[in-house]
């Protein structure tokens, strides 16, 4: 029999359109972005069954990926520009893995993060409204001004208490850092908001996007959205936007040197917040 | 009874993914972009029966359009941004209505156009393949020489008879004045042709795409697609490339004085051609 090649830790970055998946975790009997991406993985790599992933970010049903990031033990033989092209023929054309490499010691996909970055894209002119866009842009029929939602953006940034923009799990801290949270408009005058954090708790983006929409219409003052966070409940003014409009575009790691040092301390924080 | 308000000529702009539709042109059982649209006006000022429209690219089945332009007579007392918004309530998703203007004198959507832009989208490395742009973009495995492919399509600029690159129809003229052939990389490195000509023919983009892929390959010299053309007939080596790719991004018009002579002069030349 012939002896199996030893495994090492690889990192990978991967994209997906995420409307035709019930988000990234494996649930049986459902179409999940994991169970896709370790099924190919497996059958590229003739692996005995599909391997164990990590994935940097949990994203729920509908949302999309560009930069999603995964860790997993390949066998060493495994090449990544060749595995890449491997796995374009294998996996659905609703994912595709950008990257395959070598992960430094330390590596963990999820623990070692410094922070993720999303996108929630919202097109608030019916004159350009573009039909190709419609899987990844939510289409709102109200103007925002965006520079009234940056005003209210600004009160919110910083350490605190989200609860009141998560959807709540036993004994998970709910506390995070959101470090921005800023809209543009891009070249084709698409509202883009832009939310970075150290993590993010569950529907905590699409939830912050919809407590900042009401500002954006006039319909509330810039103060309201810290009003909600400090009140540290959900709040039934607070709509859940929709999944389509939402991509994890980037995750960041620090330095390799400290990638060990990262994941332990984060492991130690936040090991039950599922994020 | 009410006396109808009297009809004035419109132009509309609009764009759609093709995805979904059996191409522009109304066919019976079939899905299409003009019966939508045609149904929705007509539901929207509550029109006797739907309206003619003529339009300036009969985009085949798969083909998108940003910026198609149709013709149409509508009651004079239509608004259009207020139509816009009222249509964006009415079409479905992947067709969105961007502009209705009054058109001006002599305006016709199809005759009267000097030149209609189309993109082709080619995406030549795995590792950049974006799932969420998978319905407008051709994976293609091999890596593509740009250079090599604009140097090919310079010999192809001009006036010529591309029945070569043509599906021929009966008693339609196959003579076109190509403005420009012309590859580019977009910011996420998707090769991009952007193609410009009075009218194309019958999967003339497509065709004319199909020759310079093999050129982008190496597998074909860059003198082979004017060869090609000189040879006037269908060649077994150049592909139709796939509809998917393809968008019509833009169509010009001359300034309002000359839009009347426009047209017949292009009536008399092409009425037959179906361009």
């Amino acid at each position: 029999m012939a002896e199996e090649p030893p495994y090492v830790l690889s990192k990978i970055v991967l994209g997906y359109d995420g409307s035709g998946f019930s988000g990234w975790a494996a649930q049986p009997g459902r179409r999940t972005v994991q169970q896709a991406l370790a099924e190919a993985l497996g059958r590229v790599l003739r692996l005995p069954e599909p391997p164990a992933l990590t994935v940097a970010g949990r994203t729920d049903a509908g949302v999309h990926a560009k930069g999603q990031v995964v860790h997993v033990e390949l066998p060493v033989t495994a090449d990544g520009d060749r595995l890449i092209r491997r796995l374009s023929g294998v996996l659905p054309p609703d994912i595709r893995v950008f990257r395959v490499e070598r992960a430094p010691d330390g590596f963990d996909a999820r623990f070692s993060a410094l922070w993720r970055r999303y996108s929630y894209r919202v097109c608030d002119d019916p004159a350009l409204a573009d039909p190709l866009d419609r899987h990844r842009t939510v289409w709102h029929l109200r103007p925002l001004d965006i520079s009234a939602m940056n005003t209210a953006a600004e009160s919110l940034l910083g350490e605190h208490d989200f609860a009141a923009f998560c959807k709540k799990r036993a004994g998970a801290s709910t506390v995070r850092a959101l470090q921005r949270l800023e809209w543009t408009r891009d070249p084709d005058g698409i509202a883009v908001a832009n939310v970075v954090a150290d993590a993010f708790c569950h529907n905590m983006v699409r939830s912050l996007v919809g407590a900042l929409i009401p500002v954006g219409e006039g319909r509330q003052d810039t103060s309201w959205p810290a009003k909600v966070l400090a009140a540290g409940g959900r709040d039934p003014g607070v709509r859940v936007m929709p999944a389509h409009g939402l991509c994890l575009e980037e995750v960041g790691y620090p330095p390799d040197a400290e990638l060990a040092a990262r994941a332990s301390v984060t492991r130690a924080f936040r090991s039950a917040s599922g994020c």
